[in-house]
């Protein structure tokens, strides 16, 4: 770029006080409305940050030191990002704002580092798990709209641990995908199958992200559960998980992931779910209803929630692509 | 750890709105009262960064993917995570507030990613750039305290680019360290060598930060520069560098570097300077007086600015092992 085109303010003897506004300066030459407020945002913060912390070098550079080694030990299988992402909070807030539910639909919650995309689809009543020394499951689901009709050939993606609280991707001898699989719902919206009963299982913390756990003095499990992720053209995208109620951890996940209405309880087959379902009565039993909220409907309550947030904020913003930016008029 | 010892709120049914709380409830476990407050800020700003901009769950994974890269680029010659603080203004910021200068010491600037550890001790006269291409610069600097008296002894670490603009660490033939070297100041506080007239360059931009930048459509250049760093006991470390006057990019460093205190004129040897240094006369010539700070005056300036900022903030603090943790009592 040819330096007398650079139309900003002469940079130079920035202070602690004005380093701020001379960044916001140069980065206003982008054109990308929404990426200028996000950097806008993301610089203002992270300045304030320091201000307020006073952050010496040292710790600047560990800092640094730490977010290279959580970028370093990413791997095809494994993204230590979203981890940090998890244990700071930011996932479930993102997903919260991304993702707004009115009431009565399935709360979303977070989607974790263990989803992969080579899972195999399913028909109703395989088995996802074969791990014989989990204790088996009955899944028996439904899906429906707002309005409570059943929803047609949703993709579902499901995944769990094995019984030891391991997803496959963490066995160094994976050769294929298990725990996990895809099904699609019928013509009721129904879907069913055999998995095992979920446990608590401690996130990976051999790594940056477990020694900051540790150095918080927090437990690095989760509540046992079972993940969720729903798609269909016309709906928006849910990704939830169920918890199993009681469990040790169930108010204390290490990534914020429970909430309420997505904890439930096994319970047994009766005689009528036993002869539907081919099982022995007794069974262990996992059912849930799940409600899925239109594409429609979910981007007029995001926009709304966001104009809502941002006014008490005193922000004056304009939805551009569902998405808030300054609005300069 | 025992979940029954987990001696926090229960945490479920986590919002937009109470996330922030929540986490930093659990974060309280830790025993680093500087820690703690350290994760308090960042988690603070990590929220509402993300409140504000109504960060997507889309926009969330490119900054994760993002980060990722940044992490995975970095080497033992590469830090890229130093070049995206250097480009958001973060790296001058945290100079400023850690080595505050009094008047009339030499300030600080950005350290830059291409510092190594692996530079040569060079006597006085010798030459720290072998590139044949380079403009010959002979350079005498002193080095004295901000009461006037030469500092001895003083270990002077010093880099630059070679005639194309690169560090000897970009490279790829790169056998041994050079335009980089490390003196020492003799008894009248004089240190003095020969070098190559700095050139302006790109900061490495074939990675992730240069997308960025391109993305925010700023230019990657730095102003010609000369780069040193000075240790000794007793006195505070400074990071600084030498900006040429005129450079094209003086005003628009893509790092935010450059000090008026800190542009120079290069000048050419009268016959003095020629007959003392042994160079023909009119020969290039850069000089400068930096002056150092004890340790006792940075640490005494740095907990007063401390205390002075977090003030205005409203937030009560007190100074420990020289940086600010929330003061309870």
């Amino acid at each position: 770029m040819d330096p007398s085109q650079v139309k900003i303010p002469p940079m130079k003897d920035l202070t602690v006080d004005n380093i701020t506004e001379n960044v916001h300066a140069i980065n206003s030459l982008c054109e990308d409305e929404r990426l200028k407020y996000i950097l806008e945002r993301l610089v203002t913060h992270l300045h304030d940050f320091a201000r307020e912390t006073r952050l010496s070098s040292d710790e600047w550079m560990t800092g640094l030191r730490f977010l290279t080694e959580v970028g370093q030990i990413c791997t095809e299988v494994r993204q230590e990002y979203i981890l940090l992402s998890d244990v700071l909070g930011l996932s479930i807030l993102v997903d919260s704002i991304d993702h707004p539910k009115p009431a009565s639909s399935t709360e979303g919650t977070v989607l974790g580092p263990f989803h992969t995309h080579d899972a195999e689809e399913m028909r109703a009543g395989e088995a996802m798990s074969h791990d014989p020394e989990g204790e088996p499951l009955l899944v028996v689901c439904s899906l429906r709209d707002l309005q409570g009709r059943p929803i047609e050939d949703v993709k579902i993606d499901i995944w769990e641990t094995d019984s030891t609280g391991r997803y496959d991707v963490q066995r160094a001898d994976r050769r294929e995908p298990d725990g996990r699989c895809i099904m699609r719902s019928d013509a009721e919206g129904m879907f069913w199958f055999h998995a095992i009963t979920p446990v608590p299982y401690p996130i990976p913390h051999d790594g940056p992200v477990g020694k900051l756990l540790k150095k918080m003095r927090r437990h690095p499990f989760r509540p046992s559960h079972m993940h969720f992720m729903f798609e269909k053209e016309g709906y928006d995208h849910l990704v939830t998980a169920l918890y199993l109620r009681n469990d040790p951890y169930e108010t204390s996940d290490a990534v914020f992931g429970v909430k309420d209405s997505l904890v439930v309880d096994i319970g047994k087959a009766g005689p009528e779910i036993a002869q539907k379902y081919h099982v022995p009565e007794g069974h262990a039993l996992l059912t849930y209803d799940f409600v899925l909220v239109s594409e429609a409907e979910t981007s007029e309550l995001r926009a709304r929630n966001s104009k809502i947030a941002l006014d008490k904020l005193g922000r004056k913003v304009k939805i551009v692509n569902g998405l808030p930016v300054p609005d300069l008029d």
